[in-house]
């Protein structure tokens, strides 16, 4: 199979979204001149370009995008082209008004936006289908070609009556018999046993609270029907070029899609990164999601789209301070990303996104950010023949599942403060904070190459990946239960004691009395720290270490538990303490921090057998770096400590 | 009539919603064993069973439910038997989607979560009166079944056809002639005359606010066509079942119930409690809801639901800390009732409310909550020949009115932040920290019995109440009134000078130049006190006694006021202050404390001839109680003063 | 043309809207004598009478009207008549349900509250012609009429096909072909290329965000299909009463109509002013409406609505303390009011507005509301003569445009904290502060009478606008420029270098690197204020002189920039620090304030060659006011300085 390694050729590839169909042609030159000024040698075509090349039903306009393909290719820039099916014309949504997504209480997400296709329709499927078919026939063989981009950013959902009717579909091909389903889905509870499959409706607006499983299955479905709207243009796409690598951008921790899933269809994983330039845990944010990446890629991996400047979709958009912007784009390649790119090339100036910034700003080629864009792509030259495709094992392992998530985001839970996403930020920001480095993995995946596994929280745990944490720990590894983990089985069914009781045995727990959720900004003692969100009042039984809490209804009970080599924390420890925790446990495993005597605020990341020191303060900083290593950016030979600067980065070869 | 005595026999009813259907048979005798255990002698079935009993329309499946009510029986355990149209099986609404109901706006309610019925279908009453008439007419008979549990917690709105039709036939049985309606509606504003009863529809989503005398008979009309369903359902097993008692839950102070109207046609007065854990008036807020449902009942009455440990619908869902479901339990038998029942037995693994507590949680037998609720049921037994059946009767009423209430809440009102419930528990919870034991009434109920009448704010008075007032002040009683009394009629229709002249007259007040409502936040000076949410420029004429506003615009004007033996409070004394106030006009009233120099946070509360002694701290006190008592509880006998720890209970008799 | 002096005839005028149709006829004489005691001598009649005029359609009952018309003409009180179709009866929406307006979401405004009509539908404009028609014959030459008043705030917005199909018609108006509209929406951005004029909708629910400029020729749009309205209406009145003047009341800053361009089709320019009397700004609120008026109006103006004591749509709504209301009401007079009216004459005991205060309140003649009323209908009279038809040019202009504000208004832009009433507000206070008389003004209208031109914000600017602007500082005007001024063309494109270069050129500005949108609460220091809202990563080119950031990622970069007359204030700065900006800048224009040395809270307003002063406190202050005046209020001749009271007012006449 065909990879990122097709594409990028040896070179970080560096670019992004490029949608001269915006502009008149007078400024393509101008591009093209830009483009080589910043040293861009991908770009991205045609994300959203449906009603241009089929401006009505069945029409074909090339034209446009001939020339465009030529233009790159003169210009030496590969081009990543994108099927245009994210934003379906005009014409569609009123000749075949169902392919219009219906949300949860029956209101229709018009056209005159984006991604208003309802991903079960048979119609748009067709339409997308016969759009793609002809754009690989067309494209197929030009020399400028280099990826395939489908669609973008698949995130819809659909509660319409078409969806309903593959909901049903799915969910016979799920549990065969509606006995199945109606054991699974615990029907019994509330009247709501179907006795005819076309009773099953999404969990559409009830009366009152829907019944979880359904809700949960719904989400499955979901992100299975988007699967295989993927599928179909990818296999299109792969019959005409089987030599070029297929991907599709995911958002971050994006609810909708089962990224696992989806990565294994993709040849190359690519992901978008906006995080918050004002959130002062912004640079940890990106890492999480660099380490996720690079674990769903098992390699090296694609960033499709980040921001030079500010985006516009918070309240408030904040641009990128000077420097920022180089920061976290070194960070992702030392992460394993071997391509740096934006949304978009240039910035619009009609449309919903006109204030979303671009490399090239409304300032123009004399704005900082452009000025800042073309030294970042002169730096990732340099560097890019001692980077790609390296990437580096790492010693723990973070589990994630969307499934979980799916499961423990129910309306009847027992706290709404208890987000997932949260949870897991905390989790991987401790040891983030810890210096250790860190992938992400399924809870069924092979873990024995790890040294130590992180649950922040799995609510939903199947018994296959019960099987595989006790087979982890029994083969020696560590492992780390965060609270509301084990909790309920593969149909979201609680397990009897409220925690699996093989999970239980194995850190030490006995009886799980009640659990007790804490409000928001409430805090629990624990016996050397602060809990926050949650805490439990449980009854410890064979463990071998235990931390009580102090005070309050649970004084004296257990708060974190260790038996033998797996640990069960009942609260969130405030963010020292778990980082503390982390490191001892690491330290206990054997796992040692990147490097020692990191100051505040500065991160490093080993990428082969290249060390970045990135500085994510505003504040200069030395840095003791023992051996002397020579650093790529700068060609400076660095004895023992290396200084950075405001933001500043070193790529240190030894 | 039979009445909640022929179901308890003398024994306090100790048991809960038990829905067996959910779980594996062989769960059944473990559940008996369990039931026994911890002295359960009733249980509900078939709350929402609908689905189970006709899977297709038409359908019966009893197998389940005959082999249930047998093992019951053979286990001395009683059965209120629930009708469980509270829930349709999906097929209804697919077969007959008139069946759903509409919200304002025109949205669906799907089936999926549970009460998705319109109470005006004429399928939805005919599917649920045959399944009720099946039902009286296989059970009626049968040894175990004790009482009748109607539907669970009638709640439904709708705005759709189908009710809208109904709504105009209330309409016409109310007004008669259009002419009617459109002065009791003052349709003369905003151009609203109607000329034909076919354009009259429920106050669905306008462009800018609604009529509010429309709104609120469309309030009455939703009560009363609850009610209808109600009463079919009770007269279909009234007529097979004579002799034994009918009821349905009311949620305490739900705003969509006349329960005053709705506790004429129950033979047993129940009620669901759902108090916070964490609120520090918890207490107090569950007293109230004691108080009103004992008011309602006009003696013993139900508690059907509660819960053993957390709810799973607040934000953040705490457990009951120990000995909190203990305190309340007793505090309810105190205060009246005769039956203390849960939702639900077992915790259910599945389903919307799997983390809704029940008498046996996740943790199972040897959790905390079954051990609690097994102590509880034993002390119930003990105490059972000494209490049921007695009632109290109490000095003081609070008058509360649904009416009132609709009325006060419309949108164009002077202030959002003046929450009748709020200021109903205001004024309760100031009664509850003086210790002077209180009734709820009608404003049209006969007061005489009573020594003090507290009105905290009956917007609309009907000419009838106001009359009941006047002779009740006439007769010797005390009447305190809060603001935003008096202030409309039946219709909704502002009484000349902004409140009842008589009324005005009765409590010494002459011209109400305006209301003052005050800001979220922001108090009043008032000669000793502050006042919330409220004051008024007004002026005394003829009032014996006046206490004045200190300082800002209202500065030397009347706060509070008095004549002969009638109050006007202008504003919501703080705490502190309305507590001192009752206390004080109670004691001019002769009303006197349960008991003298009780410590906060204790309360006393006498039944027949018992004294419940109850702490609802988490610190042990040492309570004076004058004379020689047994406490039922431990046996002990107890000399002038009792001990009580943590959440502690003496149920004392002399 | 008609004007307001017809309907005032040198008196001010003074009274309200009066629907007597809500009252029992023996009420009416009543209301008269009320009336005359306060001096009355305008009201206004029938505004929400439609359903009584035409209860069955087509139908007509005048009689009612007829004798009110007669009734007024024989108590010497002026009519002014209003079309009744902002609330069309029941039966238009039962039998033309295609009249109802449709929200962006699909949900239906049902009738039941008011102005529920589609604005394009052909049905209710039929209906709404036919009846002015009938009105106008009946009523022309009624010699109690004075004024038409068309329909009542018109504010609606329709989503529905008959307002997409007058939006197309509109479209095709404005663009001619679809390449043109293509072109001007920018559609080629996430594929919204038209192909057809019916694949054009209003901007209805989409998945993520709408097309901006779709959304900004909706909103104009909008406001001229509800100018068609009124057009129809007015000229069907014109027709018959050519000599009459006809207005509709504006509500003030509503964002839903072009008020410029609706001024101009208006013989006599009026507003409702609802300020909320706890706003400790409410009195510069008020002068802002009352300037903006008065600048639509180009002189004279009407006062249609205010309220004598709280209103009843906000969260909690506040009486009027006492002199509140006089104070409001000389200070509109003051600003070109030759009217002061009220919503309403008599409070409403039924329907949505009854706890809107009226002239005569619940309370009633002997209420404090209405004393107040009498008090200020007297001092009204005394100084009608003196104030009438008089008007006075000033030398500020600020420039408001709404459709720069409905361009600035999108979903995706990059603060929405940035509020456009909420800047405009904030210069306008600050020049309210410094005592500096200001008109508004259009960015086209001619600006040449004035010495200085503020710009708060005018996000969106037309070319000829900016050839205004230009035109105007060669010419010798001072411009000053908020923040985000002159950043979009009229089809909301991102003008090149995200500012006109014009612009920038003009006032010394050279690359405008990023925008830097503030926090809610966060704050940017500059060399002598701290700014709000918005800051801005620019360079000075050619500037005379500089203000700079200091410290924060902007030091040292241009805050506040002059070249010659023009400048440019890239933050908001601190209240006193704007004022003091502006009382340089207008001096060094030749602009000095109304009075110098004026204590905080007291403003003075010039009216020909009266003086108004007012004390905006609740405390006592003496004024300097050079010279000798005749204070026309009280008599007195005031030397030097005057005192006033609480809420106190002097009209002083040299």
């Amino acid at each position: 199979m065909p990879g990122l390694g097709d594409a990028t050729r040896g070179r970080i590839l560096f670019g992004g979204d490029y949608n001269p169909e915006q502009w008149p042609e007078e400024t393509w030159p101008e591009d093209v001149r830009l483009m080589r000024d910043a040293g861009v040698n991908s770009v991205t075509l045609g994300v959203f370009s449906w009603a241009k090349l089929e401006p009505r039903p069945g029409a074909r306009e090339f034209g446009w995008l001939d020339q465009l393909m030529d233009l790159m290719q003169d210009s030496g820039i590969g081009v990543v082209l994108a099927t245009p099916t994210a934003s379906p014309p005009p014409w569609m949504g009123r000749l075949h008004p169902e392919t219009l997504p219906i949300a949860e209480d029956g209101r229709i997400e018009w056209w005159g936006g984006r991604q208003h296709f309802s991903h079960s329709s048979a119609v748009y499927r067709r339409y997308a289908a016969a759009i793609t078919e002809d754009l690989a026939a067309r494209y197929g063989g030009h020399p400028a070609l280099t990826m395939w981009h489908i669609n973008n950013e698949y995130c819809t959902y659909d509660w319409g009556d078409e969806s309903a009717a593959a909901f049903r579909r799915w969910l016979q091909d799920r549990y065969g018999t509606l006995d199945a389903l109606n054991t699974a889905w615990g029907t019994a509870f509330w009247s709501q046993g179907y006795g005819d499959w076309y009773e099953i409706l999404p969990p559409r607006l009830p009366h009152y609270m829907r019944n979880p499983t359904q809700v949960l299955d719904f989400k499955r479905f979901t992100s299975d029907a988007l699967l295989e709207c993927y599928l179909a243009e990818r296999d299109i796409v792969r019959r005409h070029t089987p030599h070029l690598p297929v991907t599709t951008n995911f958002m971050p921790m994006w609810a909708g899609q089962d990224a696992w899933r989806w990565a294994q269809e993709e040849d190359v994983v690519s992901v978008d990164i906006y995080s918050d330039p004002r959130d002062p845990f912004g640079g940890q944010q990106g890492a999480l999601v660099q380490d996720m990446t690079r674990s769903q890629a098992r390699g090296p991996w694609m960033l499709m789209e980040q921001a030079a400047g500010p985006v516009n979709w918070r309240g408030v958009n904040h641009p990128k301070p000077r420097g920022l912007n180089r920061l976290w784009s070194l960070q992702a390649v030392a992460r394993g990303a071997d391509a740096v790119c934006y949304f978009q090339w240039r910035q619009s100036r009609q449309g919903a996104e006109k204030f979303h910034s671009g490399m090239v700003s409304h300032a123009g080629e004399q704005g900082r950010t452009f000025q800042e864009v073309k030294q970042l792509g002169a730096e990732l030259a340099a560097i890019s023949g001692e980077v790609t495709s390296s990437h580096t094992a790492n010693d723990i392992a973070v589990l994630h599942d969307w499934h979980a998530w799916w499961g423990a985001a129910q309306e009847g839970r027992l706290s709404s403060e208890a987000d997932y996403p949260q949870v897991v930020g905390a989790w991987h920001r401790a040891l983030w904070e810890a210096h250790l480095a860190t992938d992400f993995a399924h809870p069924e995946h092979d873990l024995s190459a790890y040294r130590l596994v992180v649950v922040p929280q799995l609510y939903l745990l199947t018994d296959a990946a019960i099987d595989n944490l006790l087979a982890y720990v029994r083969g020696g590894g560590t492992l780390v239960c965060g609270f509301l983990t084990g909790v309920a089985d593969e149909d979201d069914r609680v397990r009897p004691g409220g925690m699996d009781a093989r999970l239980r045995e194995l850190c030490g727990l006995g009886t799980l009395h009640e659990w007790w959720p804490l409000d928001a900004g409430e805090t629990v003692e624990v016996d050397g720290f602060q809990g926050h969100l949650w805490s439990e009042e449980l009854e410890a039984d064979g463990a071998d270490e235990v931390t009580p809490y102090k005070g309050g209804e649970l004084d004296g009970l257990p708060a974190v538990l260790r038996k033998g080599r797996a640990w069960y924390v009942s609260t969130l420890p405030e963010p020292d303490a778990l980082r503390d925790l982390l490191t001892r446990i690491g330290a206990d495993a054997g796992v040692r921090p990147v490097l020692d005597a990191l100051p505040a605020g500065v991160e490093a990341v080993r990428r082969g057998e290249l060390l970045f020191v990135l500085n994510h303060g505003p504040d200069p900083v030395t840095v003791q770096v023992p051996g002397v290593h020579r650093d790529l950016l700068t060609g400076a030979v660095v004895m023992d400590e290396v200084s950075l600067g405001r933001y500043g980065v070193a790529v240190l070869k030894p």
